[in-house]
């Protein structure tokens, strides 16, 4: 039998993927790829994620301020057992409990370190936060827009078209950018010597975190941007050349 | 030849080391005895760290913001090769590499890893920062506190006195400190099944780094303060538990 991934069509007319989201879905696909466990996906419209996960009996993956319970994908349908998983981290903890014999994602007992990379890396690429937002806002197409504008101006408190900054403000954030980005630089560097990944020659879970990130960038600005151009110039071309050599894993975004 | 380690006495009329020093001479110290290097302290007194520095060629460990160079301890000094190490990250990967039989500090790949970690458990404890910068200064002597608080009060703009934060202020920032250990709680308890370590059964310097700041909460406050007797009992007991683990590489403070 094979697992189901739970997944959220990109290129649909009731798109609104959250930038976050959508990462979430890259680190999945990219775990169950680098353990080449097989896999269907079922394809899910945004507005159909809570009822779904309802009826499935999916957990919440957070809870909001109000106390009510915030369902998001992706989430995976193990057969065998009967269980399903949501958010992307259960996920790759689960698939690396039930396949030992597949190439681990957490190996050598890191998986606490690499949960506390994964809080130190978010932190380092906040800075460029409201300008994803805006980017991802304007490929939106209308539907998806009306409901991302009111769930995003509602947590900003500001217009779509004011999130992003401009001039030098702008300016300030892609600087902090870099230097949050140049701080992870120097966690690669430490294992230059051995190889491109996190752990030296050997691939981690970190890494597709990472990758996952760079991916969104890529493609919520455009491979020819000058956004993915300016992060692929930095560091020595560290990112683009980090997205390379993890592209057998890559999915179609 | 034996090594020498650079240290600064904290308990001589002229010691004025800050927190962040005190927590750096215990990794050092940690990273030493769990390798069982021998080595022989010198002491050196606050105000001769930069003259000694200079006159020993040892690198600054920071710039100031006016460009000059900081010059801080630890620092070891290797007689073999006639090389002077300051920085207690960098003292480590040097005892590593150049004491590659000796238990590894940085197992499997694990140095970018652990350097993310320290930054993500660096920001899980800043809320508590004002506090022991206050405590510490109320522990100095007559000359040690004139240092001190000319420094620190440059630094934050505030009289010492007004440093740490009372009433409803102080109750918060112990919620946000309670908050922050618990986030580094989660992590830990990733690998509860396996050992009471980051790794799991396995020690790291990333151990060593969480038993420097709790060794310096443990002392700054006091054994029998409120403050210690507080983060004793969170997460059922697991920090004094972890410095008790660790109780065999453990120095006077």
């Amino acid at each position: 039998m094979t697992i189901t991934l739970y997944d959220i069509p990109s290129a649909t007319p009731v798109n609104a993927w959250s930038p976050n989201t959508w990462k979430a879905r890259l680190d999945s696909k990219f775990a169950l790829n680098f353990k080449r466990i097989p896999y269907k996906t079922e394809w899910v419209e945004y507005p159909d994620i809570k009822p779904l996960s309802i009826k499935l009996g999916v957990e919440p993956t957070s809870w909001k301020a109000d106390g009510s319970p915030q369902y998001t994908l992706p989430a995976i349908y193990y057969p065998s057992t009967g269980v399903y998983i949501s958010d992307s981290l259960k996920i790759a903890q689960y698939l690396e409990k039930t396949y030992p014999d597949t190439p681990a994602l957490f190996p050598n007992g890191t998986l606490a370190l690499q949960i506390a990379f994964t809080d130190a890396f978010a932190s380092k690429s906040i800075s460029i936060w409201s300008s994803i937002v805006a980017a991802t806002y304007f490929k939106l197409n209308p539907r998806s827009q009306e409901y991302f504008r009111r769930t995003r101006e509602e947590m900003t408190g500001k217009k779509m078209e004011e999130l992003a900054p401009t001039g030098e403000a702008l300016v300030r954030q892609w600087a902090d950018f870099e230097k949050g980005f140049g701080r992870v630089d120097e966690w690669y560097s430490k294992n230059d010597d051995k190889g491109p990944f996190l752990l030296g020659d050997k691939i981690s879970w970190a890494d597709f975190v990472v990758a996952s990130y760079l991916m969104r960038y890529k493609v919520i600005w455009g491979e020819e941007s000058n956004e993915w151009k300016t992060i692929s110039s930095w560091h020595d071309g560290r990112w683009a050349s980090l997205l390379e050599s993890l592209k057998e894993y890559h999915i179609a975004a």
